[in-house]
């Protein structure tokens, strides 16, 4: 058995309740969906607290929660029904669709970029004798696929769509928040939910899903005073790991990447630094992440800069974060497709607030943080799931030694005083090795025992996870002994 | 100005930051979708933590969270795609739709359940004479629109259907959260998140929307022991308040209608109590509340008994939750349906579990939660919102008494130092009164002002909006102060 890697991340996810596909029992479950069991549901609950606390309350956020159905206009204003889409090429013979831009370079090595015309990719199948991956056979013509999900509002099917990006609501929404919330610039409007995307192949469990959770930040600023960032004090030494090309990111910190203008201005380092906290909070390794800077052909076109926040991973580099100051494209969009002002006073002056925007991927950043924190214990022949205290599913396992002699019972009370305030799992059967080992695989960082000496003095075995050691604690003391174990520094 | 009922709600809701329209810039902007805005999502999310608490942890739940979109078979299965419509008739003349129940009883006093064959309405029409509620015009014949949004999967259109209601993935689930999660009779699911329905007619904001927030849980259990419920004894002289007719409800307990059979099993009655403690701690008036038994006609066919938690509003009684006793009827179907084995052991039994459901309306919830917190207060001028301070979005507002003389930097530092742990609000501009009557507005339970003596011995006022009290702390013991006013009891 190894722990290590996407295959034991993935047993992990099956066996132990952390995530597993939809519709299960179906044969027409479709790909690209997946649940989250109790302890995938729980350690997501508490990721999201975190980054409640570290982003939207210290970085004085307000946060939304938007619909996921949009109407048509919101996504003709954002460029979604006219772009968002992929070129796909379909076999005539056995009818399977493949990614154009993927087919041809795996088959042939021609780069070709996923926004060209779709002539481009048939001239490619031409001229290399692209068939299909599967059977062999010859190849349609490419087109344009649609990623978003189209849905039908009423009896008569007005059109609209499951968003494809959680920011277009912040977008929608940003004139009523400012007005109502007494806003001022730079103004930052956090959301977390769902989003949705057509993908033409879906794969690798959380990795590429079709409907998948974002938190997305907007940062709405005034662009001649990026310089201004109240709380940037309080950051400039953090590290960024920022990184131009190929070459290993260098430890720049947020105090010289705003200096050199490397990024653009200390806002947008500020906020780059309290990512890069979080990050290291949630339990990702700071020295397998890194934010790369993407080059012309990679951004967008009216992105002036962008960064993705990668993390190291047995599936490669893996981006669970895209940072992108977006200028005025978004708000302009939507004045021009609304009629409504999103123009703002700031001190005085009419502007059109920029927006600099952090577009997190939870699915994908709770997968990197169980790969980084899944590791074979081979001397103590255990698995354990080293999450940070404060991230991890259950809290707590209480455990009677054995069942008789009123052991069960007075775990059972326990048991009952702490889950209030805890998550906690109770447990009587089985070796008690075992059911330590149990609770060390999902990243239980504490374990209470309930034995014979318990019933003398009124002590419990206290035992963690991470260094196996034991203690004895009075049992009223335990919540104050968990409390200060899961408090998050 | 009146803070009472829908309109004071819906005003509250509207200025300030509870909820708004979904797309509102846009003149396409669907009927039935709302937003969260920053107080409501705060608001909903603590709302949430406490479900957690009283229900799911409390309860010994399992928790997930499973995908929006299913797969067709699960609906063929579950019946929604059969059954799953209301009956309508449209206008030929100006094209509005009705629903053709509401508009036979409103037009013609005529009660046909909604159930019934299209020609029983087109009869009734016809009889009757019934036009067009909006043109007069001639009505078209009634059909049933199923209420469920479809979507097509991958470049081929693979039909699916976002979930009509969260259950579904529960029921689907179970054989692996059973197997998985070393199951054992009863046992509890519960998941929150969005569902959708295709309303005919949306209206009146949170009350009828088409993607709404539900919490359900599913207690799975053996139809033979219905009367074990380990945490009974805790609960059992919680009242009930069961009302069987058009009585008011009489406060039975939870004992007493186990023993009396109005419920079926100290099981049932366990969880309903549980959710009759749960809503009275998030501020329902319980003499407003009632579990009203549903008739023979109301109850789905294979629900043994069916119960509605109703709340009075201004908008009448409203459902905030249903609770069935569904028998085997979800996972029978499923069996069917998939041909995979739901059944399991119990006690060396083999048994296809029952199913109690609660499901609940989360945005009825907080609607009618900030109808029966939201006062006028006219003896001091100033509208309160008298949540329970463990649900307030802003839990405490940091004011600066005057600007100057350092009690801005000082507020700014009290604020950051606290904002970690709460949800913190900085306002220094206007007058004090009206700052405080803002802050009681929505709902924060307190102040804490920085004023000259501030300088001098480092103590901040503390203000609770109740008792409009106020009184000196020091600055160093404000967290403690505050956690102690937020506990939940």
């Amino acid at each position: 058995m190894t722990a290590a890697g996407y295959d034991g991340v993935m047993r992990l996810a099956l066996e132990r309740g952390f995530y597993f596909p939809s519709c299960g029992p179906y044969g027409d479950a479709p790909a690209g969906f997946w649940e989250y069991g109790p302890n995938g549901t729980a350690f997501k609950n508490r990721f999201l607290a975190l980054w409640r606390r570290e982003l939207v309350r210290r970085g004085g956020m307000m946060e939304i929660d938007g619909s996921q159905i949009m109407s048509r206009s919101v996504f003709e204003a954002s460029g979604h029904l006219a772009s968002f889409a992929d070129p796909v090429v379909k076999c005539g013979a056995c009818g399977s669709t493949f990614r154009a831009d993927r087919l041809v370079a795996e088959k042939a090595g021609v780069a070709i970029p996923e926004a060209a015309e779709p002539a481009a990719f048939d001239a490619a199948v031409a001229e290399h004798g692209i068939a299909c991956a599967k059977c062999g056979g010859a190849l349609g013509g490419a087109r344009r696929f649609n990623m978003m999900f189209g849905v039908g509002i009423g009896p008569e099917g007005e059109r609209a769509y499951l968003r494809p990006e959680t920011c277009q609501s912040i977008f929608v929404d940003f004139p009523r928040l400012y007005k109502t919330m007494r806003g001022k610039l730079p103004m930052a409007v956090a959301q977390v939910g769902k989003s949705f995307r057509n993908e033409i192949s879906p794969r690798q469990s959380l990795l590429r899903l079709r409907e998948f959770y974002q938190a997305e930040i907007e940062v709405f600023c005034n662009p001649a005073r990026l310089d201004e960032a109240e709380g940037f004090p309080e950051v400039e030494g953090v590290k960024l790991r920022l990184q131009g090309g190929e070459e290993r990111a260098g430890p720049v910190t947020a105090g010289e990447a705003a200096e050199s203008g490397a990024v653009p201005g200390r806002l947008v380092a500020y906020y780059m630094a309290l990512l890069a906290l979080f990050y290291e909070k949630a339990g990702i390794d700071a020295e397998r992440s890194r934010f790369r800077r993407l080059g012309e052909k990679e951004k967008a076109f009216y992105a002036e800069a962008a960064f993705d926040f990668e993390v190291e991973t047995s599936a490669g580099w893996l981006e669970l974060v895209a940072c992108n100051y977006r200028s005025g494209h978004d708000l302009a969009g939507h004045a021009a497709g609304s009629g409504e002002k999103f123009e703002v006073d700031d001190g005085g002056e009419k502007v059109l607030p920029h927006v600099f925007e952090i577009s997190m991927g939870i699915d994908r950043s709770l997968y990197a943080i169980l790969e980084h924190s899944l590791r074979e214990d081979a001397e103590n022949d255990r698995t354990v799931l080293a999450l940070r205290p404060y991230l991890a599913p259950v809290q707590v396992g209480v455990l009677s030694l054995v069942k008789k002699d009123g052991l069960k019972e007075r775990a059972d009370r326990i048991h009952r005083s702490l889950r209030g305030d805890f998550d906690a799992f109770l447990d009587h059967s089985g070796a008690i090795g075992r059911r330590y080992r149990r609770l060390d695989e999902i990243g239980a960082p504490y374990a209470v025992t309930v034995d014979h000496r318990t019933a003398q003095d009124g002590t419990v075995t206290l035992r963690s996870r991470d260094t196996m050691g034991q203690r004895r604690v009075a049992e009223e003391d335990l919540p104050d002994a968990l409390r200060g174990g899961l408090r998050i520094p």
